[in-house]
């Protein structure tokens, strides 16, 4: 079975809004063995809405609206799908009663527009709504001799989660062929795309039968495994046995196979020894730092660490030798190599990170030109520097020189 | 004019990967006056376009389709796209003197695989790519009578943005009748979007004639002013006469007219100062810091900081004597006045800031919640604390904890 997805809301179609629901919808939709074929994003336009629904109606078995359900005279999407079905929209006493109860107990008096979330179109199944006022709705039949399922869900994230688990993953299990579905995530960090590609398409062409997608970004190679079977085993079967394939070529370079962060894999293996981490960073001006605690529970294992954006701070927080840096300047393989250990013995760390380097646009020079960037890990078995030349604008640059340094700590820890 | 945007590519249909390519594309065709009035998002799939593509042509006036213009079997555009028109292709042969050059110039033999990316819809211009290989197509004529604008650009961003600046917009202005629009970028820091709009909705909706929009988010409210007029001289003097009367309402809580970052803002402030910053960050991780270094330049007034996740780090960076972190919690206003005030001594900056609290999800106490932060700004004439309890996730606290600081740091420059 296949699915259509078709976000309404003229915010989403300005340069300032993105609809971000379509990604939650397909991961789970995935998971029921349904493929996303289309996304579509329509304004407040009843025009427009009922002809995305009148064409989402002859190509998909599953059509799943978003937004465009409150109160408001934007608020155009059931009347539009109504249209687009031939069907009426009849308003359901036992919702409006519960719309006016709300609203009664916040001490307030419904205004009159709200009364339209109560509409239902006739042969749809009105689903709560546990996070706000506009229940979603659900359509299943035939439609031009085709079966087909209609979901009206609404727009803002948290209530389309909580009504799409609550109310419309059993709905769907129960129409749906019941799927036999094993995925595997493998990351690997710091690695070119062309690289692993040539490494691992000459193992996963061999399994045809298992859909493999290479998405690569921000200094990471994600391998998407995927295989349907007739039972879950044979399915879980297959793609361990591929995965297991590309491990022994790929080896330790895998840092993930389940789809986690790099730092969240650092963070595991700091605290499964006890170990520590202080941080002295230049270019990446506390990005690798706040990458780090943006993990709950990251104080167990990161003491903290400096932003040496001057050079008397580099002396300062990270016992530097000006000397030093008068010497072989501050983008420079000594320096960066003087910031990781200084920070370890200032902080008391198992191990401490040093970065320096220039993330342009401006600053570049012939001899250390945009996007050199020094990183160097300093621990009890000494210091290890890697220089490198990072592509794309400084925002690229910056996260290329931490997942750097997360992808050291990590392979030191192996 | 109104425009469609559809994205081509079976990773976009993923949970993993997002279109962004039509942002940028909505902003610069609101520019020229055209709005988007649908976006689609299509697999690598040639029926799939072929039936987007026909769609597309029957209602809207300008058509940009992004990706599926490489190399391999997966990329479809071009075939599918002649097929919806009618039109054969025809493989250009300067163009693929050039494809080979410029693999020969690399060093390699081209791949006969490459040789497709050659082919030019008949009637299209065909676009060069200075980023890449794939060309882009532009065509322009009647269809059932009609007139369309059609557009294939590559789907890497970079590559797109290129050549949509180098070789469409011109194409664009000489086809779209002048548009006389004039917009204005209102943004507001730390209010809440009910009050803003209580305040400003009397007056906007007095402006039949101009489209505002408000949008919320991180701390932040942005306010867009849109009026398009027969003279630029027109709608300049209409928006700007509607954007006055906000600004009287609302006064200096506007931080930005242009649509600058609120870092931004800060940068342009201390630098006319020539005053300088650092920061103590305990719960906000360094995210402070990397929001104020991710602008180039940053160095002329951003001195660094420290992130002091641990009690011991507070004193060694920070200088908080332990005895008031024991006294009071490192969670606390008194903590917070430390933290700013020692890190702008030991920094011998103009000003420091000390930010700690609770980013949760773990952590909270019925004292102490989650989302409760302290946020302290010292400078020459003394030090004020604010305390806020802040909604939301782990990434919500800290980056509306770092809102405040900034906030904090503008209205201390006005």
């Amino acid at each position: 079975m296949n699915a259509e997805i078709i976000a309404v809301g003229s915010e989403l179609l300005t340069p300032h809004r993105q609809d971000t629901n379509s990604l939650y919808l397909t991961e789970k939709l995935n998971d029921l063995g349904v493929e996303v074929r289309f996304k579509c994003i329509v304004g407040d336009d009843a025009e427009g809405i009922t002809a995305a629904a009148k064409l989402a109606m002859r190509r998909s078995d599953i059509i799943i609206f978003s937004g465009g359900l409150g109160p408001t005279e934007d608020d155009l999407t059931r009347e539009s799908i109504a249209e687009a079905l031939g069907l009426k929209l009849q308003r359901d006493s036992a919702i409006l009663a519960r719309l006016e109860e709300r609203f009664a107990k916040r001490g307030y008096k419904m205004t009159p527009n709200n009364a339209k979330q109560a509409d239902v179109i006739s042969s749809a199944t009105a689903l709560p709504n546990s996070q706000g006022t506009a229940p979603g709705q659900w359509i299943a039949g035939k439609y031009d001799g085709h079966e087909r399922i209609v979901m009206l869900l609404p727009g803002p994230p948290y209530e389309l989660k909580t009504m799409f688990e609550n109310e419309c993953i059993e709905r769907l299990r129960a129409r749906i062929p019941a799927q036999h579905i094993a995925v595997r995530t493998l990351k690997m960090a710091m690695m070119p795309e062309s690289q692993v590609d040539a490494r691992v398409a000459p193992i996963y062409k061999k399994y045809a039968d298992i859909e493999t997608t290479i998405l690569a970004g921000g200094g990471e190679i994600q391998l998407y495994l995927r295989c349907r079977k007739d039972s879950q085993a044979e399915a879980e079967a297959r793609v361990e046995d591929l995965a297991e394939k590309i491990e022994d070529e790929l080896g330790d370079a895998i840092f993930s196979r389940k789809g986690e962060a790099l730092e969240q894999i650092v963070s595991y293996q700091l605290q499964m020894r006890g170990m520590t981490l202080a941080t002295a960073e230049s270019c990446t001006g506390g990005l690798l730092a706040e990458r780090i605690t943006s993990l709950s529970g990251s104080s167990r294992y990161f003491l903290g660490g400096a932003v040496v954006y001057s050079n008397a701070l580099k002396t300062q927080f990270a016992n530097v030798p000006k000397a030093l840096i008068d010497q072989h300047g501050a983008v420079s393989r000594e320096v960066a190599k003087a910031l990781a250990e200084g920070i370890r013995k200032r902080c008391l760390a198992s191990f401490g990170v040093g970065i320096t380097g220039v993330a342009g646009p401006t600053g570049g020079t012939e001899q250390k030109p945009v996007g050199l960037v020094y990183v160097a890990l300093a621990g009890e078995e000494g210091t290890q520097v890697v220089e490198r030349n990072f592509p794309g604008d400084r925002r690229n640059i910056r996260l290329f020189a931490t997942q750097q340094a997360l992808e050291m700590i990590r392979r030191a820890l192996l």
